[in-house]
């Protein structure tokens, strides 16, 4: 097999065997094939796509490139849950405690924050002493004990896919939707769970800025899932506003323990009921979606899953007081707040701006390499929809230093606006995707 | 500037700045930008295309990465010709000594042959003692003797496209019109004339098999050259049948040499001397065409373009007495037909088969480390349109080695048929293109 004839297939279009995949990635991994080929490779899939069968052999591929996780031990049907990225979207910090109080283990493989987006690994690490970084073995025996655990990717999982990516990064090939489906499922393959539930965003601040493009990417997520033994169910949600009101590390680890408190409600919280309540189903642990949606709702205001994400804090080696006092988390010198320049009812058009603005105050990494400040931030104080009168509180700034400070002001300012008619709350969920199609909300 | 950014930009089909195309080159040459980043480059342009802008650019970028020939020591207009390459292609052996004869220096920097295709370096090489590697100095001075002057491309000149071709062909961007026209015009440029006539092939033994490719492609260079202030023409010609009779490189020095005798009439006197023809208008020894071309056939049928071959010969090593007795040629030990198998019109279809044959036999390299055998190839007795009797001579094999002469017998034999209707022969030339446009035969 001449390494060139597959790429001169590709490119032309012509679908390529399991083996032809395998051979590529196995070669790649082994460096048997050289980077300048599989660039080549990237681009014209780019260009040319992929079938949903080579988007699943591709996935198969790269999860099969390093080690895989092994959850047999943990009993009961295990439920992974990924985002595909967005700003303040603390789901995993709510919904992960939720649905372990419900009876099923999450067994979390979770990751950084990069560009405008955050990462939950970041944002745990904003809990003072907070392990994040488990071995199997103690991430087992913690699902065992506590019932969830959430621990940063070993760098012998998927081994492909990191070096792939890395080389997508600087070759202009990141946008292709099957390269990030079988990039985000080699990931989930690779790590154990039985069943698969993805929150696809769409909007300003996801990387699917078209919902179409979201439901391209969520259609060949699930079909590589389902075609990997993994039951799989999509819900793609709305990305064009943050979805909780806190943008930065620790500022989220707070949101998402008011939301546990049951002190906080709004979108956070909603998108956590239904993943959560979607995870509950795969799971087996609820017949139908309300049935599942009650039991979580019940669980929260009991504030059993508040006590769960305590109990996994104290098996990671974190200070559970931060979950009674969240004044503990770690916090920023200075505050700004920016306030209304008129009355109206407030747009927030441009999650991605906000986004960008956390990262210029510290929050997020520009680049790989960059140390991020767990402090600071942003907190809104409003969203689409509401009416405020003119020097109102919109945005609370969390900062430590200067350098920046004014150019992420000027972001957030050009990231809302003021309507003089009323503006209706934006939707939040648009529908699923099941393996047998999608159904709208 | 990021190199990921003008792949994207590229990418997405946005032209890209002369400086953004010299930034790219350049830090390939340097080693500054790594070859995956070129392959993705390559691929996107596969795709994409490259403007008329872009391309002048790209081309001249290559052609400043190394060495240019100065050729301004040789007085008068040097005219350059290429040929993108055939089946049974001597033109250069024919065509160059022809309008040297004419007065016109020819400064010929010449090919090795790969794949179905000859090159004329390989050809060269055939003739006893001569040496086709001269050094600038000798090669001016050649000029300034002979007025002709044959010689392998300098590892100085061009390296961007040395290397640059080495990584398109293991990615799969070789047939990409901007890119071969960059390539091959950039050799065109460095090699210091003021004018060249192209010769673009079109048809089954052709790199381009459609007449719109080869139009394209033709287009295209053209526009490189007058855009770098080089007059330049593009003839296009038949490729679909072998254009001489020989395949293998003594048989067609001994073909070339049958031609400047006047013993061979047929396709490759006849492109020859509309080549030429070109040639000369571009050096201003003709007004025009027909000036041109009766001045060349008075000039071949007085034996002075042979006697301008036998003076390179002389001046370049080799040992001139091939000129009158071809035997002198390296000859190969064994000879086989293929004979007619019924009566009828013969049809040659397939061009690039016949040179597979050839290479088969040992006269081409499947890669560029094979070495060649110069001694065997093939002759044909016939062209499309002949009628032959079952039993008459189709083709001539030359052959040292049983390993591939029954694979090569049986490509040959796919590669021609018979009909029971009369039938033409072949169009040779289809049109020039010239910077003001195409204009048909």
């Amino acid at each position: 097999m001449r390494t060139v004839d597959l790429l001169i297939k590709k490119r032309n279009g012509v679908e390529l065997t399991p083996e032809e995949i395998k051979h590529l990635i196995n070669g790649y991994i082994n460096g048997d094939i050289p980077d300048y080929q599989l660039a080549a490779f990237c681009m014209a899939v780019y260009f040319k796509g992929m079938t949903a069968q080579e988007t699943v052999h591709f996935a198969v591929a790269l999860a099969d490139s390093g080690d895989t996780m092994d959850l047999s031990a943990v009993p009961g049907i295990k439920v992974d849950k990924h985002s595909t990225g967005g700003v303040a979207d603390t789901t995993t910090l709510v919904v992960a405690p939720l649905v372990a109080a419900a009876g099923v283990p999450v067994a979390k493989m979770a990751g950084r924050g990069l560009g405008h987006t955050g990462g939950t690994i970041d944002k745990l690490e904003s809990i003072p002493g907070l392990k994040t970084s488990l071995t199997p073995k103690s991430f087992i025996r913690q699902l065992n004990t506590v019932g969830l655990a959430v621990t940063s990717q070993s760098g012998r999982l998927v081994p492909a896919d990191k070096k792939l990516y890395a080389l997508r990064d600087v070759t202009g090939t990141v946008d292709s939707i099957p390269l990030i489906a079988g990039s985000i499922m080699s990931k989930k393959i690779a790590a154990g769970a039985e069943a698969i539930v993805l929150d696809v965003k769409t909007g300003s601040g996801a990387f699917m800025k078209r919902k179409e493009e979201a439901l391209e990417l969520a259609t060949t997520m699930v079909k590589i899932g389902e075609s990997a033994g993994r039951e799989t169910i999509a819900v793609i949600s709305d990305m064009n506003e943050p979805l909780g009101n806190a943008v930065g590390n620790a500022l989220e680890v707070e949101e998402a323990i008011m939301v546990l408190k049951g002190k906080t409600g709004g979108r956070l919280r909603e998108l956590s009921l239904v993943l959560g309540s979607q995870m509950l189903i795969l799971a087996r642990k609820a017949e139908d979606f309300n049935e599942a949606y009650q039991k979580l709702e019940e669980i929260l205001d009991k504030g059993l899953a508040l006590e769960k994400l305590t109990e996994m804090i104290v098996a990671q080696g974190g200070n559970p007081k931060v979950v009674e006092n969240t004044d503990l988390l770690p916090k920023a010198k200075y505050q700004k707040v920016i306030k209304s320049w008129q009355d109206g009812w407030l747009i927030i058009n441009d999650a991605q701006a906000v986004g960008r603005a956390a990262m210029l105050l510290g929050a997020g990494r520009r680049t790989k390499d960059d140390v991020i400040d767990p402090t600071v931030g942003l907190k809104f104080h409003a969203k689409t929809g509401d009416y405020l009168k003119e020097g109102q509180v919109i945005v609370e700034i969390y900062y430590n230093r200067e350098d920046n400070l004014k150019d992420a002001l000027d972001v957030i300012k050009n990231a809302v606006s003021f309507s003089e008619h009323s503006v209706p709350p934006r939707k939040l969920l648009y529908g699923v995707v099941r393996k047998e199609g999608y159904e709208e909300y």
